[in-house]
């Protein structure tokens, strides 16, 4: 007898939880759809070579090879010492920078993908670590060029999600590289590398305090004149308060700048200027998102627009949707240029930390919305009777198929969360009409058993339309 | 640069065909809840000590093992020998029985769960053979024991799912373990592993014929008495034609053994009796079942009822869709005995099949619905505005947002299988209407911008009604 278990740093569900999940994945992927992004699947796992090709880095030393058996028998005999052929995906860019270069005669250009699969990472085990996890990702990508105003519909497509998916009010962060590094270089700190530093700083300001910042960026690592770090530090604390509030902050970097401003940051202010303006036509609501200066994310990945989501009740949480705009996706693959903008959501960490938060509901509906009881048992054949309507009916019918005590049956519905248990006893049968007891409503009525589908139909509408 | 490439026996799709395929999962999924079963997913990788409980098999010799880059490091170094600590699943039973020892107590029993994921297989590299497939599987697990009623239900499951997939006319044949064995006592052949040689010398009927059937089972190997083999021969032929001749040949085998009639043949007789009923009772018509006295599937594993799915227009496709009754699901991790009955469809493969048969329409519909042009640049704030309307409507909508000569849009939304494209120019903005083209009934109407959205809800409606 072996003991049943997982590996470490897995999450498994149990059904219940599931379903919840899975309506998670749902929203997710209705709203990807919804704005006209279309399906990508690719295998667990590529060849090393390809998937490898950038060399040394966190990610690529949490990479998980695999063997088949008899390729590990080889290597156990001859010593081999290359890598095994085939590895883990450790995210979905990689992915799609194969996909996309390997099938770009096939594809048309600006290419709108979304896809939903795991990843693995072989992380330190640790709470709330994952070694498999869901990533749901969206990507434009262009040929030569792509239109700044794919970041703003980038930034709709999360306001989408995260209204749908109700876990409570949130605001995209929004940033552009470009315009950051224009207005580090009119500070004096011109050198990228430098500027990386100064962010890693700046970064600590929650941790240690602006004070703590201050003496750093003074000190003898950085040197910098106290008017600059002055306004290193003013600049990071932005975060604007409106629509009009984003513009006016815009407006005084670039007035402070003044006949001076650099080309970054002119141009960068004028995509960010261009992402507010058509986020605010696609409808986005102003409360939903904001400037905040002092977002970067992977410093050597993206070149312009920025973005972060976070949960305005539940900052500790931290970013629960990012990503942003990058200038060449597939370099390694291709010779074409293929600028890209996308954002990613960790639906599993996520939905771990809503669970620890008591954000996800443990007693959610089943995804089972009616059972029929069994009363006796010669009345099998018209319980399948009821279930099949109710099932054409398009209602998720479980039907009781074993003899247990009714009061056994109802409890099993109850704790599972389905909604209805239809009854059909010999009475019942008899007057062409069936039991129906609400488990929500806490109700029970009768009704014609032609009609028995259609009602359901209603009452299952409505509760649809009052959760909304 | 890096060639971008796919490993061998992998199924990689572009999108219009993913959307194919995913719609294929939809209605997969969609039926296997409207019959209330739960969904599960597990981990890609179990521990290899959980996984490989049973040594040897062809499966077991296909297993993919899974390194992480410390693990191999380590391995290298000091020339390990033991089995690396992970593989991937090479079929979702295992997990399943996994996952039911191991969260046995806060599971309810009868336990119907659905799972539709990727396994690993290392088969050798061949057309139509793949490595990753899906598996989309059903099963409901009793603790101790578990109704022949369930045996139905999952027959139905079958014939709701292949019905909305409308890949052709398809029957279910069905059969059982315990009624072939009793048969099989009955002409002398009480040893379960000469049955099990008897079976692979009749599965040779399509290709050798019967005379050689015949000349080999009364042969040296065999010696059976030419009555015995004669009624082999013609036992293993029969198909029935309707519900009425499905229990008319059961009758005739029952009455053919007469009084010497074992427990095996009774019992069997009367499970598939019963089973017959409740097919009927749910409503599944006669033409899409038929008993099938040669089925036998896996002889180790199934003990009760056993399934296979054909499409009665391509017999060369063999069971789209099998499965059957098991005694125990789990013993190797608890001491429970779990019973159960479950199908599955390997939709790789399936998939694959079918597009190799020309019945996965290649200008299937995308899943945009409409794409609103882009008229000339001040237009698109309105542009955003509608598109949001659509999305608000519940139609998936993609929006022009580079400068494009018209044409070359209305080439794009035909190549891609979008729908309707919607023009709103300077005139219709003034009118407050917009253009819409219909590029499946080929005709242009406008439209109140109020009344885009429903409108266009409506026709699509309408095609879903006349696609059924």
């Amino acid at each position: 007898m072996i003991k049943p278990r997982t590996p470490p740093g897995i999450m498994e569900l149990l059904p219940r939880e599931q379903i919840a999940f899975q309506r998670m994945l749902d929203v997710i992927r209705r709203n990807y759809e919804r704005f006209g992004f279309l399906p990508v699947e690719t295998p667990v796992f590529e060849l090393s070579d390809v998937l490898l090709t950038k060399s040394g880095g966190e990610t690529e030393r949490q990479v998980y090879f695999v063997q088949s058996t008899g390729a590990l028998a080889n290597a156990a005999e001859s010593a081999e010492k290359g890598l095994p052929e085939l590895a883990l995906r450790f995210d979905l860019t990689v992915p799609l920078a194969r996909y996309v270069a390997e099938h770009e005669h096939a594809l048309t250009f600006p290419f709108r993908r979304y896809q939903m699969q795991r990843v693995y990472r072989g992380e330190r085990a640790q709470r709330g670590r994952f070694r498999e996890f869901y990533q749901c990702d969206i990507d434009v990508i262009g040929k030569d060029a792509l239109s700044i105003r794919y970041d703003a519909e980038v930034l709709a497509v999360i306001h989408a999600v995260f209204s749908e998916l109700r876990i409570g009010r949130f605001a995209v962060q929004l940033n552009n590289r470009r315009f950051m590094r224009g207005f580090f270089e009119a500070q004096g700190v011109a050198d990228p590398q430098q500027q990386a530093l100064v962010l890693r700083e700046v970064d600590k300001l929650d941790k240690r305090g602006a004070d703590y910042v201050r003496e750093t960026l003074l000190g003898p690592d950085f040197g910098l004149p106290a008017e600059a770090v002055e306004r290193i530090l003013a600049f990071v604390e932005v975060r604007s308060t409106s629509h009009a509030d984003a513009l006016a902050q815009l407006d005084a970097v670039l007035a402070e700048a003044g006949e001076g401003a650099s080309e970054s940051l002119r141009s960068g202010a004028a995509e960010l200027r261009e992402v507010l303006e058509l986020v605010k036509a696609l409808g986005v609501p102003e409360n939903a998102y904001c400037l905040n200066f002092s977002i970067a994310r992977g410093l050597d990945y993206y070149t312009g627009t920025v973005y972060e989501t976070t949960l305005l009740d539940h900052p500790q949480i931290g970013s629960i949707c990012s990503g942003g705009r990058y200038e060449d996706l597939a370099s390694h693959y291709t010779k074409s240029k293929l600028p890209g903008v996308g954002i990613s959501i960790g639906l599993t960490r996520l939905f771990w930390q809503l669970r620890e938060a008591g954000l996800i509901d443990g007693i959610a509906e089943s995804s089972v919305q009616a059972m029929v009881a069994l009363m006796d048992e010669v009345a099998m054949p018209h319980s399948l009777d009821i279930a099949r309507r109710l099932r054409a009916g398009g209602i998720n019918t479980e039907v009781q198929m074993e003899p247990k005590k009714i009061g056994k049956q109802f409890q099993y519905a109850a704790k599972a969360g389905i909604r209805f248990v239809v009854l059909a006893g010999e009475d019942e049968l008899a007057r062409g009409v069936v039991a129906v007891k609400d488990l929500l409503r806490e109700q029970q009525f009768e009704v014609a058993r032609d009609e028995l589908a259609s009602t359901l139909q209603v009452e299952l509408e409505q509760a649809r339309v009052m959760a909304r």
